[in-house]
């Protein structure tokens, strides 16, 4: 179990597990963070050296384990998220102005925004947690058909597929002890882990979605739960043999049905001398979201995403929890630090549905404007709300797609200083099953740097390069190679 | 029952009934908004002759009547809450800048205040519907002390009183046609009386708080329900006479315990020349609510409220609705306007505790950050989540009184331009019974006129007043006479 992938919280990124074509690996992926890469240990479980050796296959699922550790360590007192969260700071550069957000005011509130010039579109409040609207007619029927086109010409990939045994062999090689592997987990600390507790840490699966039936029957094959509770005692959980648990991993290949997302996506290119159509889509997005157009500008191109019939993609949260040893994939050209963290930090999403479903298909936000959130209570009682083939029907929110509307979010809470928080847990969400017919959906992110300085810096550096007319003068991705090569390098 | 006083909405302000003593009658109380006052009528139930000859003892009364009525008009597709809401507009004044709005971020956000030359206090988050803060420490132990002096020498009277027999007379003299009040009630239009479709309309106690206990033994000493499900057809509704419930209402007078409130309480006064203690916490409450100095000064006195043991107050919102035909009672002396409807406008709540409390006497937020507001839902099963003697343990929210902690919400939403927008109906609240020893509270409530303009033409108007050095330079209740015999005057 130790050697099996471990998520830091519920809601928190999913992560693209490692393949054969490490390009492909390495995307970023619809609603997924930039999977977490450690560079340093940050409590000494391994060593320096040790990571080395296993870097490439194992960075990615290092990051689960790792994001988990850190996860526990800010979680329990170790510097708690009142703590400061931002890494070293760079060198000063002119503070950048206040964030726009919009307010939502309250669940169906409707205000009129200019996007074009020759209509006006409502913005209709879908929830206040997470901050959520929909804007229908964002995009003419004839764009979506474009879209869509554009992403059949380019040519789309599986995002999501599973770890070859390659990367499960280097997985074998690490070991926790599972003293320490059973107190991540007993996240209640009673001492006993609940299937909830198991569950809960969906990167244990290495891409796999588990169920409640599925973690039973590894413990019915590995004998691990005598009395057949679904809870482990420690000693029940310190007598499992974790190689055991590669072994049944290895006989129960899951069907693309079982995995955390099932779905294909590309890339398409905005920045300057794109399609006028994707540059006339980003302009919208600026004047839809406030923000300031050089945050816009810089930020990932518009990923286009195809669901077939049976596709889903269960909760998750699209941006990753800021640590202080977090940095953002955006910026971090700017960096010189060597932190263990990188996410992609998505302060807004904006999704767009390219064509009306058959069946199915609609985007549930399960804990939408609950009075609390609390991660161990989306899976009770055998009901996991994250589970969006199965229980989509009992989450809080459901958007059935719409061909052009856009709904938007923000993915980080506000820090109350104009800049960007903690992420917002309530921006849980997924993709239900598609039980009839194609879904075809698009996102467009806006990254911002959760610290202030980097952000500016990034921004100042950008613009010291266009001036320049140098060839990095874009973005990374704008040159689209950012999500071919890059993630590899280590 | 026609007769019987009706409300708008659950949550909306309780009313202080009339009395003998026209002059205490009239003054708002705790967290209660001004009485809903008519000048005309909004439906043609009643005529303006007839209107003059009840005025002085029945005008209160008649404010629950068209409140309701109202009410109904709005939430049935009579222009909506989407409507424009706005009383017609006074001649144009330059507009106020937008009013600061403190952020919640997320419940249990802590950020610092300086609120005093000598400390910062931290400023606890506990709910964002309402938006809903705590201040430990706001007043020094001796501040608190010295307050409930003050009051103590200026003599606190009786929050609520019962209606006088004279006001009960003179009610039996207005008739509502018996389908038009069934239509009121009937919120879920199912043609039924439902018995939480009846304590919804908490005015129809006449200030008796209703529990569905006493509701039933009404209809039993009426023989109005003959099958005793509690559930009134229109025909079983039609054949009750009326002049039984206040027949009924007569012979059994309600203690105390059994109002809508039950505590002692008086005003001291804030402005220029005030006690140096009392200037000191304004400036407090302006330095944390970041609102205009001219917004705050021209707010009303400290109410100070002292509840005994058994003292309450069930669960209210402080402000009314905001309905075209509404005035504000701080704005309402530069208006011209002949208009039905005079509320209190309290965009901000700040609640002081004055001691610690032996034994109950929480502040409770029965729905606060709940997913959805239902008013239907506050009466469930037999338990009324606004009945503050019995139900507050099932309350959302509660906050157990510390001595010197403030809290502050906002009564408003915002309207998305800087300005104040509808009601907030998670702001509902209330006073748990007391069930040992006294609880003693204050109250600053900043008021701001939801129409803009009316707001500034009333802060250009108090400051013109100011220059020219006349005796109204102050507003009404500076002058310690608002709540004396303002009220009366129609």
């Amino acid at each position: 179990m130790a050697a099996a992938g471990l998520r830091p919280e519920a809601g928190s990124p999913q992560w693209a597990p490692a393949e054969r074509d490490p390009a492909a690996a390495a995307r970023p992926a619809d609603g997924e963070d930039a999977p977490v890469r450690p560079l340093c240990k940050p409590r000494g479980i391994c060593s320096r050296a040790y990571f080395l050796v296993l870097m490439v296959l194992v960075h990615l699922y290092l990051g689960n384990v790792l994001a988990l550790l850190l996860f526990v360590h800010y979680s329990d007192g170790g510097g708690g998220p009142a703590a400061p969260r931002r890494a070293p700071g760079p060198p000063p550069a002119p503070a950048p102005a206040p964030l726009a957000r919009l307010e939502g005011i309250k669940v169906g509130h409707e205000q009129k925004v200019q996007l074009v010039a020759d209509r006006d579109h409502l913005v209709r409040t879908l929830s206040l947690k997470p901050l959520l609207f929909e804007v229908p007619g964002f995009l003419r029927e004839e764009e979506c058909r474009l879209i869509v086109h554009l992403a059949q010409m380019k040519g789309l990939q599986p995002s999501q597929l599973l770890p070859t045994e390659e990367f499960e062999e280097a997985m074998g090689a690490m070991q926790l002890h599972p003293l320490d592997l059973f107190r991540l987990l007993d996240r209640n600390h009673d001492g006993r882990l609940q299937l909830g507790e198991v569950l809960a840490q969906t990167r244990l699966g290495s891409g796999r979605w588990m169920t409640p039936e599925t973690v039973q029957e590894m413990y019915a094959a590995m004998k691990a739960d005598p009395d057949g509770d679904g809870v482990l005692s420690l000693q029940e959980f310190a007598a499992m043999d974790l190689r055991d648990v590669r072994t049944f991993m290895k006989r129960h290949r899951a069907e693309s049905g079982e995995l955390v997302r099932n779905s294909h996506h590309t890339w398409l290119y905005q920045g300057e001398g794109a399609h006028h159509v994707m540059r006339s889509i980003r302009q919208r997005v600026l004047r839809l979201t406030r923000l300031p157009a050089e945050v816009v500008e810089l930020s990932e191109p518009m990923q286009v995403v195809r669901y077939g019939e049976g596709g889903h993609y269960h909760a998750h949260v699209d941006s990753g929890p800021v640590y202080p040893e977090t940095i953002c994939s955006h910026t971090k050209l700017v960096t010189n630090e060597s932190v263990p963290f990188e996410t992609s930090c998505r302060y807004v999403t904006v999704l767009f549905y390219l064509n009306n479903v058959t069946g199915g298909g609609e985007t549930v936000f399960p804990v939408a404007d609950n009075r609390t959130y609390d991660e161990t209570s989306l899976v009770q009682d055998g009901v996991d709300l994250r589970d969006t083939r199965r229980h989509c029907d009992k989450g809080n929110l459901r958007v059935t797609p719409q061909q052009g509307t856009a709904v938007f979010w923000y993915n980080y809470l506000p820090d109350g200083q104009g800049w960007v928080g903690d992420v917002d847990e309530y921006s849980l969400h997924g993709g239900c099953v598609v039980t009839r017919g194609t879904k075809w959906i698009a996102n467009n992110w806006i990254n911002v740097d959760p610290s202030r300085a980097r952000q500016a810096l990034y921004q100042q550096e950008m613009a010291r390069l266009a001036r320049e007319g140098a060839a990095d003068a874009q973005p990374e991705w704008a040159l689209d190679r950012a999500y071919g090569d890059a993630r590899v390098e280590l």
